[in-house]
């Protein structure tokens, strides 16, 4: 913990007082380094958090002072070609952008080491281990200030995210059955997901047998352990539902998951990965099954993030089975701890 | 050419007497034994082709003799599975299998060399060099008699492919932007299907400037020839579009015109390819794209063929313009080298 100077805002930019903030696997992977683009430091990593807008550029229409919003890593500047396509939620100009370690505006930083006077880096577009940090406003979402705060905060990453994938990208229909492999926050979203689109059968995939119980309470079906199976998890899968998934899930970054969750289903939805490509000989292909990528579940945050959010808080998704723990933003290091054991779906800490 | 014995149809077969047949890559590469699987000899090629019933078997009872039918080569049994399965035409006893030699219902052959005695290999469930050949009844289709049979033979294979990708796995929507990575008579196809939906633009790709002429009269826009650019094909697309294509359609089976492909677009979609793994990087899919292959074009070829080829035969796309040559079937090996020059779509061989 140390005290950093946040600069106000400029033109387009806003900035937030940060109410909640939880740790995200993302986070965890940034804070140990695991790849090049994460090695920026001295750095201010988070980026799932709710709180209040403290000021706002000269330039900032769509917001104010005490508005109640959540940042999004994700965002949608509403301009550019792909803002305008119907059917991607890429963003030409502020898309997430691992490498990307300043403010895409004037490509300077708004954070200074208050001793030593020295730039402090941001963080996917958002930064919000910080009492107060400084957001493009096309990286942050407005709210009906009755919604609760606390809980709009999952809706910055994983619960968007699993949930998203879910109705956006795969679209999944009553009846249909689905996979999801790797039971973390995001994978539990899937579930979720599933289950308020009326699956049939949702199966979940994981090595924790702690998970399981966590699962069913969020529509799990049927539970698979890989290590305490003599075969491919794919053949398992295509014998429980009778021929395999509609849809299999990835969330877990690993290609050798990938790879069955591919073999286990018609279409297969990738929710993170790493290096190497895909393990997929070009002829698996052919049975019409297909590879789909997306990015914080494939909505537009800006456009369709707020009623995707009041369809969950109405009770398609019990969110409150996410927030596991609760803590002060002091015991952070407790969070990640938490997050590193498997014990914990979202810490939300409370600033 | 040899005289050759062909057996009567067993319970669930018929015999069929082909009067036009045409070549296809496949048979090409059948002929050229370019992978394993290819290697079983001696085998009758062929699998676009048309004719007209001369026996059933005992239990056939969705044909009979006299009626007008195209073999297909990746079957639809209707009871497993996949087949009653509304998204995927895969089949789970009639599918195309590039290592099945002999008729499924027996495992033995139905072509016997004349002079030798020696068994005869069947080749992707219809083998059509061949005045008549024995097929499963999952594998033939019917057709009104009053449909002309030499176009007919077009929805064997190229024409259902290409065009069944655009409309049925794709989807291509009226203003939609279309890239075609090589314009052999699938990739033509791919042109035809979307220009009859109404797409805004059809980028064309191919090393042979002479499918150019050819492609402008199938629909497409522009054309893009890779041997005359200083930079990758997929920033030409881009820039082209604006952006990149809706669709990428990859029709020559090469892996890095795949990744270019992919590289070009939102969407793309595969139609063959040889060995190795995707050189796709995962986190190229994070964006949304999708990789999605598809066979015999995503349809089902008894149930939803006919209407399909319906709609073709009444405009929709014009099949004359893939029929380049004509030949007498004794004259195939000129037509083999048609195709090998790159001269021809599709060269039909009339018994």
């Amino acid at each position: 913990m140390e005290e950093v100077q946040v600069d106000p805002p400029k033109r387009t930019e806003i900035r937030i007082r940060i109410l909640f903030t939880s740790i995200c696997h993302t986070d965890l992977a940034a804070w140990k380094g695991e790849n090049e683009s994460q090695r920026a430091y001295p750095r201010i990593l988070g980026h799932e958090a709710s709180g209040v807008i403290e000021s706002v550029g000269e330039e900032v229409t769509d917001l104010k002072p005490r508005d109640h919003v959540i940042p999004i890593f994700h965002g949608e500047c509403g301009d550019c070609v792909y803002c305008h396509h119907p059917s991607t939620n890429i963003c030409k100009n502020f898309g997430v952008d691992p490498m990307r370690k300043e403010m895409p505006s004037d490509g300077k930083v708004r954070f200074w080491s208050k001793g030593r006077g020295e730039p402090i880096y941001h963080f996917l577009n958002t930064s919000t281990f910080s009492e107060y940090t400084v957001i493009d406003s096309s990286c942050v979402v407005k709210f009906d200030p009755r919604l609760p705060l606390k809980k709009l905060s999952l809706f910055s990453c994983g619960v968007s995210t699993g949930v998203g994938a879910v109705w956006f990208t795969a679209n999944v229909q009553a009846g249909q059955k689905v996979a999801v492999f790797g039971l973390g926050a995001v994978g539990l979203a899937v579930a979720a997901g599933a289950r308020a689109r009326g699956a049939s059968q949702i199966i979940g995939v994981d090595i924790n047998p702690n998970k399981f119980e966590k699962g069913k309470a969020m529509g799990i079906t049927d539970f698979i352990n890989p290590n305490e199976l003599q075969k491919p998890v794919h053949e398992v899968v295509k014998k429980l539902t009778g021929g395999g998934a509609d849809y299999s899930f990835e969330c877990t970054g690993n290609l050798q998951i990938l790879r069955e969750a591919f073999l286990s289903t018609q279409m297969v939805l990738g929710v993170h990965a790493k290096p190497d490509t895909l393990p997929i000989h070009p002829m698996e292909l052919f049975s019409g099954q297909s590879l789909k990528g997306c990015i914080f579940g494939g909505l537009k945050g800006k456009t369709q993030l707020p009623s995707f959010a009041a369809q969950c808080l109405e009770g398609a998704v019990n969110l409150d089975e996410f927030i596991t723990h609760e803590l002060p933003f002091e015991r952070i290091n407790e969070a990640f701890q938490l997050l590193i054991d498997g014990k914990s779906l979202r810490c939300v800490l409370k600033l």
